[in-house]
């Protein structure tokens, strides 16, 4: 039985089309530029070359035609007829406080989307587009939404809600939300079977730390407590976002430099994380790495920060739990950077926590890095967001 | 010795005159309404009856005046002439980034007072008409500036630099800088005496709960990190300030209010915290504890909540410091409430911290009031801004 699983931008549609039977990525790939000139479908079947489709994508319904033609391609396809697709599983940002879990898309799904409008500009627009591509290129087919505002769904109003007049949260659904939801909810379960813990009860933190960053906080899988917000701006430091700063800071530079809220928060989403700190060199934390090694200061002082808060809020969320049985790392940075790892942990002696260098010389795989008498069992669980979608979409349509 | 410490507003001056030979405060008091109609000053020596004084303060060189004939009275004074005063010692706000500790007035110091006025625009033009009526009255008399701003200071690069763009540094002094810094001082200080820790290496965390609120970290009684930042609406819940919330609620609020930016801070400044969560309430932790036992649901939110943020932030700074031996509890509610108290230490059993329940039943006593078998030593220490400003102004000119 095989999922397809389909992550619409603006502009681009990502998609995995995964056999359930093994949970391998049968092909995959990425249309760009839709609607714009220049589009141009890449498809990849794994061992196989890519196979590259120059073609005008003037929507997503297109898009997906030509996904379902190159699945089908005679030469470079996987499926002899889209009946082998059992259904279709979206990422879908925003549900806002509507659902706490994946569902099967109908209209009143697609009303919540559309009424979540506000509260994910960018996305749930796209991700409607691409329900709706496939409903009109597939009809029949089930599609299922999968929220990233699900995860978050558990937390407590005391984690949930801002410190700020009650009637914005009743008018405007103003709360933190949470986003990497479906990423925190597969590692987090994921550490669980991995690390042989309690499924009720244990006590977990996912650090998802790359380009976007955020940690949360889990007893049983149920997310207790995330680092994002209203929006992904909240919290960590990340590649161009700022995280965490004094609100009042964006009053100061707004009348400072003569600019609107708008502006503002175009450059703590844009301009400002790793990007910013660094007076410009990178939002990328390689070039940022290599900047310090070779001397730069403010990439040293940018990279001490994004640590030093990451530790910061391991230890603020053992606090929320009482207590932590383990910590696992995912994401661009959080599976590939041992330094970052290794630097992180070193802030957490206190609990108990010890890493093993020789386990943490590690990249994008599956791995306890702590050492066998580490109070905490800290892992690398290497996210996969598409799976995770995939098997959402057959729990709720097989 | 006598020390006259003073603290102003833009139209008032509270004073207190303390003997340094038992750090005993001789006289105390309050001008009201300077620059205003109905102007009164309320003088108190300890153990006799209130003297008030209505007249006319068109400005605080008057209003000194006022409170040095008091102070001198026949009936109600406590010395014969200024000469009794050997320097007075005045809160001041902002330092920016130029002065890491208190500091005798001259010239050079009146003009970092001005260029920080834009840092702090309601306190430090107050601070300064305090400073230069003193010089009016009390010609040639020693005048100290104990800055707010001084013990945050000492916090490193990671902990105080936003990952915005690094420009707005340079520019500005966008920062973090941390107030109730004298109280952090003071009760660190405090702390390491009276629980017998070790004067250089010993990690504190103090949590100065007032209607104002924060948390510091310091080691060896030297600042390593605060909860408020370049202004103090960062960091915990307080009265009616937000604390921390995702920069772009200001943008979303605004947009949907049709607000600007500065009416937005008014918001998060005045009309949010404790008040604002709990649908209008009330900023007195009392009146919310009231409310909460009548059964009020968002009374009960709003404390939890509060709550919540505090332990977090002690999580989050005993990771910043990789341990912790002593947590001290000032200010309003950390003084009076042992609900809270022991609500925010049910967090903390993962660190060993044990409350003492019979110990913690008190208020406004210095007292330790975790269990012998506790492994943080937990503390209330009352604050006293007015004694640390004495004790700084007399070593600086003794």
């Amino acid at each position: 039985m095989k999922i397809l699983v389909i992550n619409c931008g603006s502009s681009s549609l990502k998609y995995q089309l995964i056999d359930m039977d093994d949970e391998s990525v049968v092909a995959k790939g990425l249309c760009e530029r839709i609607g714009i000139e220049g589009s141009k479908l890449t498809h990849q079947v794994p061992g196989k070359d890519k196979y590259i489709v120059e073609q005008a994508m003037p929507d997503h319904k297109v898009a997906i035609g030509l996904v379902l033609d190159a699945l089908q391609d005679a030469e470079h396809g996987v499926v002899k007829s889209t009946d082998e697709i059992a259904a279709v599983g979206h990422r879908v940002l925003h549900a806002g406080t509507k659902y706490c879990e994946s569902i099967v898309v109908n209209e009143d799904v697609k009303k919540v989307i559309r009424e979540c409008f506000d509260l994910g500009p960018l996305h749930n627009p796209a991700n409607l587009m691409g329900i709706e591509a496939c409903e009109a290129v597939m009809p029949g087919k089930a599609n299922v939404a999968v929220w990233d505002t699900a995860f978050g769904m558990s937390m407590p109003e005391k984690a949930y809600l801002y410190a700020i007049p009650h009637e914005y949260y009743e008018k405007y659904s103003i709360r933190r939300y949470g986003f990497h939801g479906t990423s925190h909810m597969f590692v987090s379960g994921e550490a669980i079977k991995f690390g042989n813990l309690d499924p009720e009860n244990a006590k977990v933190i996912v650090c998802h730390l790359g380009n976007g960053a955020s940690v949360s906080a889990s007893i049983g899988g149920k997310c207790v407590d995330t680092s994002m917000g209203l929006t992904p701006l909240e919290g960590l430091i990340m590649g161009t976002r700022s995280g965490d700063i004094d609100p009042a800071v964006c009053q100061f530079i707004c009348n400072k430099e003569g600019i609107d809220i708008n502006e503002m928060l175009n450059i703590l989403n844009k301009k400002s994380g790793v990007l910013g700190m660094s007076g410009g060199i990178s939002s990328d934390f390689r070039d940022i790495e290599k900047a310090k090694e070779e001397g730069n200061h403010l990439a040293d002082v940018a990279l001490q920060a994004f640590v030093y808060r990451v530790a910061k809020y391991i230890g603020a969320y053992t606090a929320a739990m009482n207590g932590v049985d383990a910590i696992a790392f995912t994401a661009g940075v959080g599976e590939n950077d041992k330094v970052s790892r290794k630097a992180i942990c070193d802030y957490l002696g206190y609990l108990g926590v010890k890493i093993d260098d020789e386990a943490n010389n590690v990249r994008g795989e599956r791995r306890v890095i702590s050492a066998a008498d580490s109070k905490v069992k800290v892992m690398l669980i290497p996210t996969n967001e598409e799976l995770a979608i995939a098997r959402e979409t057959l729990r709720l349509t097989k």
